[in-house]
């Protein structure tokens, strides 16, 4: 099926997508974006990837070219462009063609790629590789994922699915999603140092009507020694955490908790 | 002047060049660069800038598409076809056109471009805003420039011309540039948690047959107290600092011993 990617006030084909060497992301690495799905042609909280999206650029100093409107407009047009099932959304914005190839100018780059995903398998765990790190500026999604992808081949070799951050003894979350600790029917998750995801945000709001929810810090020690653990995002809605280094939550398999909120969550969804 | 660009393989007119917007840089700034400086068609200190162009390729797992001779070539051909007296010669290398978005593919995107450049004005002092903050990957050329770009506004505000990263009461680097600073006609530069420029080498050679010179930590408090704080970067050669934050040094007046520097290493350039 022939693709459409949006680049900069027009739809182009896929392959022929592409913007001038000069854009500071790829001089400099100054962008942010967000990435949302769109299930059947609906996209999944929208407004909430918008108000992110919008957030995220006024933090870094980068006016939108378009009006919120004209957003929502761009990413009816591109489910449209691109009908897949299961289309995933990535809107991205960078520091646009730099002249002196370090300070940020106007207009703005605005790209908005629309790409069939696949969700991670629900009845299956994931395994965490820990590392010491905290990201430069968590509470913004940068296009920063340079100590991520460097530890891909780190990863490989311990046969994780991906990182679990933690720094100065307290965790924050994974490379792309957020984290959960279950003990004792009581939900924990970080509360500082995490890009707060939109699905942690819905969780937060449904698990609530269900069980006891925390907000705060979660040290290393606490996370390892929890009954379940399980990560949010995206495209994992909820997903277990089997493993983090050497220890097994729930002897491997999905805990009770994570697989009742797995369920409700589906409902959740559907409903929003 | 029509000006060229190098993409993968082949030049372009600057204004054409461009690449896809799955480019692993854009996507998730994942990349690596390098620059230096041709005079008069002769590129300065090249093997140093190819030496660390393959480590830092090296170290990031991005093997490089091209052996050193053709990069040389390359180089050669973007200042025969971008004849300016001062160019600047950017490399560029990224994750490649990533097909899921995250992991790094091959070949890696080669980019390298020429571009007129000015040395800052050696007789004019710099002010610099200090920062408590270290790099992800000090000793990498990342394409990681999120936290100094996003200060730019803050640095005007205090009509500053560059930061002083510090982190635990440790002085480090500019945000482009090295530093050294001189007290009782010793000079010392910080042995740690910087990227050690080319200037920065051959600076410190060239020194040590005047001076007695250290590579050591310097605690932010023996910065403010230096007699002079000179800064060391490709575009720069050598530059004085005259204030950072409330701090003047010297008076406000280029040093002794920084003035000494940029007439010697005026010589040893011409002579490299």
């Amino acid at each position: 099926m022939q693709e459409y990617i949006y680049v900069n006030g027009s739809f182009e084909k896929a392959e022929e997508a592409r913007i001038h060497v000069t854009d500071l992301a790829l001089l400099r690495g100054y962008g942010i974006f967000d990435f949302f799905r769109a299930i059947e042609g609906k996209p999944i909280f929208i407004e909430d990837h918008l108000d992110r999206f919008e957030n995220s650029a006024r933090l870094m100093g980068l006016p939108i070219p378009e009006s919120r409107e004209k957003l929502r407009e761009i990413i009816l047009e591109t489910i449209r462009l691109n009908p897949y099932p299961l289309l995933g959304i990535k809107m991205i914005l960078t520091g646009g063609y730099s002249p002196d190839g370090y300070t940020p100018t106007q207009p703005s780059n605005l790209v908005v790629i629309g790409k069939p995903f696949e969700f991670k398998d629900p009845h299956k765990g994931l395994k965490l590789l820990s590392m010491n790190y905290k990201r430069e500026i968590p509470e913004i999604k940068t296009l920063s994922y340079i100590v991520p992808i460097r530890a891909i081949p780190q990863m490989k070799a311990a046969q994780a699915d991906d990182l679990l951050y933690h720094h100065e003894g307290i965790v924050s979350e994974s490379s792309r999603s957020n984290i959960f600790i279950v003990k004792n029917n009581i939900i924990v998750t970080p509360k500082e140092g995490a890009l707060f995801g939109i699905t942690r945000k819905h969780v937060i709001q449904l698990a609530s009507q269900h069980f006891e929810v925390q907000e705060r810090d979660v040290s290393l020690q606490e996370y390892l020694e929890a009954d379940e653990v399980f990560t949010t995002g995206s495209t994992k809605r909820i997903v277990a955490i089997s493993q983090t280094d050497d220890t097994v939550f729930n002897q491997g398999q999905i805990g009770p908790v994570t697989k009742q909120l797995q369920n409700l969550f589906l409902q959740y969804e559907q409903q929003s």
